[in-house]
């Protein structure tokens, strides 16, 4: 082991300053490490192999979807960025230059991408002609920038990893179709594979992405309590179209704009990943996503070492044989330091073999979701640990909504009852939560309830558990329901 | 289609123009578009899927040879290149920098990465302290920058695209072994995957990467003779550990630096395959890394369409069981304008299947390398069709081996000669190719060579197929036998 891991000796409880706890967990289980380049991390193996996780499961529903991955520059030049109003006063303050380059001044400086609209744009506009060019289906995986102030590993740093899809239509209903479909791929993605349970829906007009008609996200509720927006999806209109003049001949013989949208996901599905699961053991990883699902630990006096390897290997090739990724940790540890390395670390299952259940022909499955041990005929182990792993998969998704469901709180109807809301909270240690609350439209109401509370709304949600009658804020009709948090 | 791709009318013969040829083949396959920033190519949807296909293919030798992927900041501080001379005088004058970022100036300007030893070097003297933490071996997949005069698609762009694997080990002899393994397993994946044959062997003193102490190259030869370097594995000696503190306590309790290694392919491999495979028709791709390795298209009149689909989709079907990767083009364009597009794009075999062929239960095979033309039984399709991959990967292979053997040239002893042979080239219209030729090892001979002839030394063979006694400008004895080509 390394000695820089020493550093975190225990890992802060998450009751006691779950920031500390999430800054403890990703330096124990050698996630990332930070770099003297501001505001950037290094994903470490086990950091970008999640990663690697969530862009294969991705790539593969994109694909699925009809889109096609290239590869546009990263250097933009900033001109491009003048040619959406919105959009340059939404990324300017963030963006990187280079100014010089192969010991030249540039003429016209360079930003790092914060987002790809404007060169894909750019290029579009010579793609794209008639109706027949038309749907363009494109998706980027790409490094992007922006120099944000406060920092926090995968959550929002200066450089982060994403991808991004860029499409083009010929009708707003196509476009707007598209928006849908991809939302709807995130949420499958991030309910089925990652065990986070989301909230869908719609942006506020002031929460709304740079550049966008309307923007629809999907967010998750960490373990504090407070929100992420795990994902966004934009329908832009035709306000690229019309800062890029993509143009193309219709069947009727007309020249139009194109619709276009956008929608990305981001490393910051990593820290979501550890804000929903983990606990003050460490990491807890949904089985679809951890790569390694099982890790297999022999136990008892050396002595008996032969007579339980005689057992253990074979079901360590039996869990391969099935498409399981079994690990098994054979070093000269003691097996109650391997424990808890591993449940650290958030394998879903370890299997123990000792000299007593050998003799007993069973091995002891171990939950890392519940803790529970359950000894299993070495016979039937490979099947029931198959079956366990979708177990977990479910319970982890359950009691991640239980928890979420647990913290969402609909009966605030006023913004005096949401500040006694949160100094109740603040007074019992509660967790805040999400809160869901009528809102009049109006970007003052919105704000408002930010100033006083920095809850702010997260998303007007599909299908609200209950319909709001009066704005929080004025007290006067309200035209939607929305989820407000605390968010990252 | 495109209305952009009608630029490109017809291909320009090679023998005429191969520059030009480049250029229209890869236009024309929309493998790429030029951009607004200087240098700087779309890697479009056909040229980007090649690039996924060398990434899947690298990325399972690397894992399987225990390496692993993580990522690290792009930018890096100016000071950072400062710490291994050879190394900043390399790459200095090829940078572009970062000097101001969320609307300040920085203190230190960050340079785009050009290659990423100096961050991962910094980083590894954190995360190494003790013989147990090695071997560290990391691979990233990045884009990085060089700022280039002249520019060539996928040859030599200002952003490309690559892998680079870091790797940092106890013992000069593992870093060594190392070094080897990686640039076989290049060798291995560009010969048996891309069916390209190599020239494996040491780069010289004067060719070797900006701070490694050697480096080893697979050199491939394009269809206009020149040569091109298809990847590079690089012993770095201590170099970067002494410039960077990279140090471990040994088993015997003394401290040391490390050896350390790096090696690293790019998007440049796209430009090999096209230039080694590619003729007058257009794209030629081989079987195993074809994005599309059969494409099928139904022939004879509309009104025996339905005779013919009856026959025609049961095989399609046949061949997606079978895990061919099989497209149908039933667009409504004439038969001869289909076969031409995917004999363009490079697809290894068309089906075709008309009404006759129905009547004869056959299909016809037709081989995009040699244009033969083979009926098969309907029923022995699938069969014949999988082995006809294999065939056409292998013929693809011998082809390019014996174009390249006939113009590897071994008689040439003299610089005098070599000029000799570079005029009888220039008035025959024959392709100069490689010349094997004998150094005696100083650097100003082969800069002579260089200067006199353009040809450059390519790399040193493990295995020359002759050991030639005097060195081709001074005739004094000669240390090394090399080949030498003119370059991209």
């Amino acid at each position: 082991m390394k000695e820089e891991k020493g550093f975190v000796k225990e890992i802060t409880p998450q009751s006691e300053d779950f920031s500390r706890w999430y800054i403890d967990v990703i330096r124990k289980a050698d996630l990332m490490d930070y770099t003297p380049v501001r505001g950037c991390i290094v994903f470490k193996p086990d950091g970008y192999e999640l990663w690697e996780r969530i862009q294969a499961g991705l790539d593969r529903r994109f694909k699925e979807t009809g889109h096609r991955n290239a590869y546009f520059p990263m250097l933009i030049p900033e001109s491009f960025f003048q040619k959406e109003k919105e959009h340059v006063e939404g990324f300017n303050p963030e963006l990187p230059w280079v100014t010089e380059a192969g010991g030249e001044k540039l003429e016209e400086k360079l930003a790092l991408r914060p987002t790809s609209e404007t060169i894909i744009g750019h290029m579009y506009a010579q793609w794209i002609q008639s109706y027949r060019d038309l749907p363009v289906l494109i998706n980027q995986w790409a490094n992007v920038f922006r120099w944000e102030k406060r920092t926090l590993p995968f959550l929002r740093t200066s450089e982060f990893l994403w991808q991004e899809g860029h499409t083009a239509h010929a009708t707003e209903e196509e476009a707007r179709e598209e928006t849908m479909r991809m939302l709807e791929v995130y949420r499958e993605f991030v309910e089925t594979e990652m065990a986070i349970p989301l909230y869908v829906g719609q942006k506020t007009p002031s929460e709304k992405f740079a550049g966008a008609v309307e923007t629809y996200s999907i967010e998750a509720m960490m373990k504090d309590g407070k929100a992420l927006q795990a994902g966004t999806s934009h329908y832009l209109g035709q306000n690229f179209a019309k800062g890029f003049e993509i143009k193309f001949l219709d069947r009727d013989n007309q020249l139009k704009y194109v619709h276009t949208t956008s929608w990305g996901v981001s490393t910051r599905l990593i820290g979501a990943l550890i804000m929903v699961h983990g606990d003050d053991r460490g990491l807890a990883l949904p089985p679809r996503l951890a790569p390694v699902q099982v890790i297999m630990i022999p136990v008892g006096p050396p002595k008996f070492r032969d007579k339980v390897m005689a057992r253990f290997d074979p079901l360590f090739d039996g869990l391969k044989a099935a498409g399981v990724r079994v690990k098994s940790d054979l070093r000269e540890e003691t097996p109650g330091w391997k424990f808890n390395e591993w449940e650290m670390r958030g394998v879903p299952i370890r299997v123990e073999i000792g000299p007593r259940d050998v003799d007993n022909n069973q091995c002891i499955l171990v939950r890392r979701d519940t803790g529970e041990k359950i000894p299993v005929p070495l016979d039937e182990a490979v099947q029931r640990i198959r079956a366990l792993l979708e177990e977990i998969q479910r319970n982890m998704f359950e009691k991640a909504k239980a928890f979420r469901d647990a913290h969402s709180h609909l009966h605030i109807n006023t913004l005096e009852e949401l500040k006694g809301h949160i100094v109740r909270c603040e007074e019992s240690g509660e967790l805040a939560g999400f809160v869901l609350a009528g809102w009049c439209g109006s970007d003052e109401c919105e704000a408002k309830v930010k100033e006083e509370t920095k809850f702010t709304s997260r998303v007007i949600p599909f299908d609200p558990p209950q319909q709001k009658q009066t704005c929080i804020h004025c007290g006067g009709e309200a035209k939607h329901t929305l989820w407000f948090a605390r968010a990252y």
